[in-house]
């Protein structure tokens, strides 16, 4: 009898990853996959707390991990010790204003390589065979940030396949989609968006003005839906 | 005036980052340079402190980073937590008896791509342009650590220009030579193999049973000296 296929999949508690772990469970049965969220020193809990409540949803075991030592001396606008602001304006914005950077203020420096090869290192101990990653096109186009760009996920996954011996690979079956794609696969999947969360701020509601609150909003809309954690808000 | 270069280069404590350390400041200048060492639960701390030595001895800033947690599901016997006994034969002869595994015992899961993936992260965030890997041919020829080939190398530094929009790389300027032809660079750069060590179990002295001690026996001897740990255990 052949081997039953194991994934581990990288969640962050947002919608992209939410709606990729309800796929790869679609495929390989809960039972054959665990996820894997990280703790990097973000200024808030919230999304940590999301992916649990997501990972308890589907009845998967979630894997944390804390790298926040490592973005110790990082000046990040994310981070927990960094005394910049996160912006209030689109990617596209940011980046106009930007000449001499080449990245937006929220670029953890090469944090989805590290997420990947932490995962790599996991899913290798657990006997995973295959990793997933909710890279998805709108993160990359406009090159906001490079580490979710096709060719980025492309060598990694090279790295990966030649630095386990074959014995792990990457799949990031959203790199080409929209976020509106996404949330239309995720209606399919019944994927409970109520729970997750996307928001660069902390607190009990979305911003609704950071990159990530515009960008979520527009997905939905794109879709003639409203965010639930918007008609949460609406309700009371 | 053109902005200096500065650098980050992965240190073990071993034979091969140290000579690679020694190449860095003579090229870079050691106020340019920041040494990195990584914390995986390897069986003992001996190596980190040969690392911390050999830093002290140059000068350089030394950051340590733990990663333990991230190993903790995995059963290879270089770890604190294995009950697996370090293999005492060559890797060749290891090799010939693990058929069924891609790879020798003490491969860590995907501990090189980790590794570098956490120093990326660190060098970015100390605007370092070049990140430095001692990975050499004896590691990866025969298979025995896929994640030191020339190929997988390769992959991680697309990985890492991809990911940091061209903000870094990695130079691996051993990565096709011998350990003896890295003994020979050590003493034109007159290294202080003294404070380094090899050897994967603990101890004063090393074991000179398991596979690093009998390669760094041999590269030693490739070059008509004598390892300057020995001496040490003559004279007793």
């Amino acid at each position: 009898m052949q081997k039953q296929q194991r994934a581990l999949v990288l969640c962050s508690g947002g919608l992209d990853s939410t709606t990729l772990l309800a796929r790869v469970i679609e495929s390989y049965g809960s039972q054959n996959v665990v996820a894997l969220a990280v703790q990097y020193g973000q200024k808030h809990v919230r999304e940590l707390q999301s992916a649990q409540a997501v990972a308890d949803y589907y009845g998967v075991p979630l894997k944390m991990i804390d790298v926040a030592a490592i973005f110790a001396d990082s000046s990040c606008s994310l981070l927990s010790h960094s005394d910049s602001e996160i912006p209030h304006e689109s990617y596209d914005e940011q980046l106009s204003c930007t000449q001499d950077a080449p990245v937006v203020s929220t670029y953890v420096p090469f944090r989805n390589g590290l997420f990947l090869s932490c995962a790599a290192s996991m899913a290798l101990s657990l006997e995973c065979s295959t990793l997933y990653y909710g890279a998805h096109h709108d993160d990359w186009a406009g090159d906001a940030y490079p580490d979710c760009s096709r060719e980025f996920v492309e060598a990694m996954d090279s790295a990966i396949r030649l630095g386990s011996a074959d014995q792990l690979h990457v799949e990031a079956p959203f790199v080409t989609w929209s976020k509106a794609d996404i949330v239309a696969e995720g209606m399919r999947l019944g994927v409970p968006y109520e729970l997750t969360w996307s928001c660069y701020e902390g607190g009990d509601e979305p911003c609704g003005k950071c990159a990530t609150c515009i960008d979520r909003a527009r997905a939905f809309e794109v879709n003639g839906l409203v965010d639930p954690l918007y008609m949460r808000k609406d309700a009371k």
